[in-house]
């Protein structure tokens, strides 16, 4: 454990965007530098270091990344087995490729948390339209249907409410492989971050309260969900990182339901969900993460203060008029805006938390559309 | 006050060191794109933005610069007038000419001072070798002798002890326009840091106490010194803030004397006392300073937590031992190794003051050297 640590800092990211770019943001004072290998040449996180603008199947490239820095990581799940295995070729690659790749299949990860004794929704496996119908008969409606692998952000799913939605659920997503997990009636979304070193050490932050707007994140709300559920989540995150002998940051997306847990999906990677941190932790989930695959020791994950997170989706409310709000953070992305493109985020922070709902309420109010009921949503 | 604000987004620095790289990553979340003016080929801001590599006296690139974009400011106060004077040309400079002009110079700024009824220490101006000795009959032993122009971390100065100390104090600033200022038997040396927005608003961070080594500031501890000379220092302030018109960040250095506070030095500009604000309070001075000079509203200068900074000159401290203490985070600047250089600094945290001096406490004992005796005449 204690052999001599030879430091590192170049760092690789298979992946230029908004996470690249924020753990750029918390890498740059630690002394690291960073290459991205990115397909856009507009890729966000280019300008805090050095792009490879290319596909992320050229595998010539992602060896020439691996050949020029001292570890690579990936700020998507949907990195290719053999680009992985290209970098890997002359750099180790965290979190590491078999999270990777359990993480980029539905079916595999849920079969990996059931051989892992952690609650799940039901769900079963589809290929072909008879074994939708088999699956339906089992589960019941409502289900959801998703492909297996590329799905984030509630994309490759459909819903079905009632044997009318079938047929066209099946138009949409038929012909690759599926999966039907059961609609969970939930109470609340939760994710919990957390951060595995190279010797083991691990670390969790807060459970933080979530609440998406069609199938997207749009809130999070750290702190509030007390300490058993904090301990249930912290468990099953234990597990999945022994498992994998995780090094790096992974997220966890829970259902609460009748007060326990059901995990929703894992992130091999930090997570749209704790980016609070970097206003309202001690150490941020991407400071961490860095310290975590560079070998360094894990920064405190304790909340400092109140926090409550705001995605800004397709487009940029105005700045000049947000910034007035005392305590509150404002993350551009410097992203061109596209509809339900993810632009940015701000993060509001408060002394205690009865002074942050009311400023929240109030910065909701002055978002207007669908923001008030959204928070209502999180304060429920 | 309220005309319609069209979004300020590309910022010119004159200077690409580790103030403007500061203010770089502080700007890049809020939207904010850089270009540096620097004469070094790895000026340490360069990363961050795009670099015009010229010497400080070329007004053509200067007003190239100011065209290029939509407001401009310095990392360090001797800028050349003419240099300043081009990039006024095409587009505001903040804080101004009239602080960088006023604070080049420690004999106007010391009159501006006592203009505007603020205590200073007893000064003389020192042209000849014969206003030297008047000046010394007059002021008494110890004393300092200062070129005017050009100082700064103790660099320009040579302190009399005693009738044969002068005639070495001669040989080695003679020549210049000089200052003699009566040496301040001083209780302590302490900062104030504060903005203001271009629509008049002032906030200030809370005073902090400073030790220096051989001229140069090592540690800073905010949020100590008490509401009273809070109060005081902040009259001082806002006084010169509204004398210049000012906008963006200003720094008053002060020694503490009888309970009370004599005025040391004036920095138009982000400084290093404030470096702990990045970590330690709810907006940076960096922020505030980039809000301010683009028209935004200022963010909250609150302190979060008990914060002390320490700076790392000439070499930097092993990384890996370090970010093992819990709280502390780390700020390399990316800088060549090079005597006496600031190369970076650490900031630790704690939830309470008892924690954050046991903290500091350790790490000095860690880093050795006489890092054990500068920390205790912090905390005396």
């Amino acid at each position: 454990m204690n052999s001599p640590v030879i430091p590192i800092n170049r760092i690789g990211i298979l992946g230029g965007g908004q996470l690249a770019r924020m753990m750029a943001l918390a890498g740059i004072p630690l002394g690291l530098q960073f290459r991205f290998l990115d397909p856009a040449a507009d890729a966000c996180a280019a300008p805090l270091g050095e792009l490879l603008q290319t596909g992320f199947d050229d595998v010539a490239t992602a060896a020439a990344l691996g050949q020029s820095v001292e570890v690579a990581t990936y700020d998507f799940e949907n990195v290719p087995a053999a680009t992985a295995a290209a970098v890997l070729q002359h750099c180790p690659l965290y979190p590491g490729v078999a999270a990777l790749q359990q993480c980029q299949d539905r079916l595999v990860e849920k079969r990996l948390l059931q051989e892992l004794d952690i609650a799940v929704p039901p769900f079963r496996a589809v290929d072909t339209r008879a074994d939708l119908l088999g699956a339906m008969a089992q589960l019941g409606y409502p289900a959801v249907l998703k492909t297996r692998r590329l799905g984030y952000d509630g994309k490759g799913q459909a819903i079905l409410r009632q044997p009318e939605d079938l047929e066209r659920a099946w138009q949409k997503l038929g012909g690759s492989g599926l999966i039907l997990e059961a609609f969970v009636p939930f109470e609340a979304e939760c994710s919990l971050v957390a951060v595995r070193s190279r010797d083991g050490d691990v670390r969790a932050w807060p459970l933080t309260r979530n609440v998406h707007d069609k199938g997207v994140l749009v809130l999070s709300h750290p702190g509030n969900l007390g300490s058993a559920l904090q301990a249930e989540a912290e468990q099953v995150v234990q597990r999945l990182l022994l498992h994998f002998d995780y090094v790096g940051v992974m997220t966890v997306e829970f259902f609460i339901k009748g007060g326990r847990l059901l995990v929703n999906e894992i992130a091999p990677r930090v997570h749209n969900s704790g980016h609070w941190t970097i206003d309202g932790a001690v150490t941020s989930q991407f400071e961490n993460h860095l310290r975590a695959i560079c070998g360094m020791p894990l920064g405190s994950t304790i909340q400092q203060q109140p926090s409550l997170m705001f995605n800004w989706l397709g487009n940029l409310p105005d700045r000049q008029a947000l910034l007035a709000h005392s305590g509150l953070h404002w993350h551009d992305y410097g992203k061109q805006p596209r509809a339900g493109r993810k632009l940015g985020h701000a993060t509001l922070t408060a002394a205690i938390e009865g002074e942050l709902q009311q400023s929240a309420t109030a910065l909701a109010r002055q978002l207007g559309g669908h923001w008030p009921q959204l928070l209502q949503q999180l304060f429920s």
